[in-house]
């Protein structure tokens, strides 16, 4: 069920920042008191508002509260490459219950989805809900968004151009959108994160690759053919290392989960930090976790690591900031739990590097979702077309 | 004179494009048809729009057909470093005449805007207008746009905060918007150029700077603090020649107009060119146009200084094509004369460091509008603001 005109989805999204009194919303919109009632009925009338009470008086009759129907309910999903993250949320995308399992991306769609969808069935059984009225689903990897499909993902075998939309879309019987794991994080931290009250930011995930959704005017900006954002293989230099997509010196080549793994372990080998040997020697390999854990015990290689990676994506980034100009830059994503090493190389490089009519007034910050942003910004997606006119 | 509602202001941009008759336009908006008539008999009344005959017969009764007054007038005023161009258009943006004269920037905002003003007034006494309905400025210098005046214009002494847009305003007795060349450039190219079925684009013009429009969904996107698209100082390399802005190896300090002179002064110095070192003797100092005529000539040490210069802008622009996913990239400004063998360059650089999604689809051109982009641009500018609601 949807609006039936641009007006009715203009309130709707309205109340998704919470209930409101009628007179409050005549003081919002652009319709006259008599038109605002008849939208409002409508609403009531498709089951998307219900009354609320009356509101405190300002001054004369009391006004009548509403809000959106509280039999709404929007489930994300965020499929990353290693977990599998769904929730189910109100009309307003307050979380209501929120379960996660490891699932390697590898399997395949038809597993994958599989296990999504028995999460979801999980919080149903728990009385989360009985029917969803929007589902939206983030990946990690290339999508096309107005398909609903995943284009040539790198990490995901067997997900190439799979019917993702529709497969979830007829199994859960709602509407269904899907995007990349980046923008759903930005549209997550535009609904629920730092991004609240800025239109213009960039969402710099560093995790196994290094992705960035950008958001002009509060709606995710994908460019002519979905790609924008991907920063990953933007040169830093054309000495570094070669890359898997064949060009050298790109930023994932230099700092990503796989480029810090190869570099601590060349660390823990050349005797430079015994912390790193002898997590190799325990675990056979090396993560992105191990250097964390190594440089919050303050062992002097492991942070040297941080700081060039750091120094590499402040690089891009500064690029980025004067040619984009945003209001608000936030790092996210796995190798973003770095945390304040890596953040304090970021801005001293952007603020450095960039116009000072672009920093000036520029905060770069780490992400304070963390593992809900996707989730969230999933839900968002999906509320967003859900409450838009059909 | 403006419109008095967003109906009335979306015929208005309508009708920008070519007068139409009320049927065909009936199909083009979503209002009913009296409504349409309504709305259209109103802007009659304004003085915005007149009868324009009947329209050849559908099937049935003729349609009215209606257009822009013929008495409508724009102004476009584009202020180079060393020119100023007027012109004035009609309510279509045609061009009815366009005056320019070699003009010092440096002689300060009074000199340079009363030049600007007398040309108008020429074209006036040439029976082309009575009463100008807006005026756009193009400035070569950042601009707060919001305020119209410019900001710390490094090549504009005496400039800095002066209130052009009142002062112009004023003395033509209509409303002026003022942003700086690049923008309105982009806006040209959006009316008139190869850009204008394209929602998402970049202009990157290279003149005696370097500087990028950046056009997202037909509109220019200018950040949250007017700064987007200033890439002249976006870094190539950390080796490079030292730039006026403090930090080593900007885009401008390897290419632009000082930048250039500065590689052909060496290389005429060095004998690499009998050409370069007979302009030197005769002149006493080169230009980039030097290095154009050389270059034409077939000067091979010409011809790789644009080959050098053409590589480190494909490096910059191939970071910015991955990040923004353009529909399409257009070179212009003085540099871009050098023609085809620094767009060859660019392109190869490009189409090999972009990523494959980002660039299977994209035009990279040179534009064709040439010295009139930027008075048209600004006359578009002035005509998107007349032509909203107020």
């Amino acid at each position: 069920m949807r609006p039936e005109n641009a007006h009715q989805a203009v309130l709707l999204r309205l109340l998704r920042e919470g209930g409101r009194s009628r007179a409050e919303l005549g003081d919002m919109v652009d319709l006259s008191r008599s038109k605002l009632n008849v939208e409002l009925d409508r609403l009531i009338e498709l089951g998307l508002v219900e009354p609320d009470g009356l509101a405190e008086s300002r001054g004369g009759r009391r006004s009548g509260k509403v809000r959106l129907s509280r039999q709404t309910r929007f489930a994300g999903i965020d499929i990353g490459a290693t977990s599998v993250d769904v929730a189910v949320t109100d009309g307003e995308l307050n979380v209501l219950g929120h379960l996660s399992e490891p699932c390697d991306i590898r399997e395949g769609p038809a597993v994958v989805l599989d296990r999504a969808v028995t999460l979801l069935g999980k919080l149903r059984e728990q009385g989360l809900y009985s029917q969803l009225h929007g589902v939206g689903i983030g990946l990690p990897g290339p999508v096309s968004f107005p398909e609903g499909v995943p284009v040539v993902p790198p990490i995901m075998p067997g997900w190439d151009r799979y019917p993702v939309r529709e497969a979830v879309s007829e199994e859960l019987g709602c509407p269904a959108l899907v995007d990349n794991d980046v923008n759903i994080m930005a549209l997550g931290e535009l609904h629920a994160g730092l991004a609240r009250q800025v239109g213009d930011f960039l969402l710099v995930k560093i995790g196994t690759g290094v992705g960035c959704g950008i958001v002009v005017d509060g709606k995710i900006y994908r460019g002519v053919s979905g790609s924008a954002g991907d920063i990953g293989h933007i040169r830093v230099d054309d000495d570094g290392p070669i890359c898997a997509c064949g060009n050298s010196g790109c930023l994932e080549a230099y700092f990503g989960g796989a480029a810090l793994a190869r570099e601590a372990t060349a660390v823990a080998r050349s005797g430079r930090s015994p912390y790193l040997a002898e997590r190799l020697a325990a675990a056979g390999e090396l993560t992105a976790q191990d250097v964390a854990v190594a440089a919050a015990q303050g062992d002097a290689a492991a942070i040297q690591i941080i700081r060039d990676g750091g120094r590499r994506v402040g690089q891009v980034l500064a690029s980025l900031v004067s040619f984009f100009n945003p209001g608000l830059v936030i790092i996210a994503g796995g190798v973003a739990r770095l945390g304040h090493v890596l953040l304090a190389e970021i801005r001293s490089v952007v603020y450095r590097r960039s116009l000072p009519l672009a920093t000036g007034n520029l905060p770069i910050v780490l992400s304070e979702l963390g593992d809900i942003a996707g989730i969230v910004g999933a839900t968002r997606l999906i509320s967003d077309h859900v409450y838009s006119a059909g």
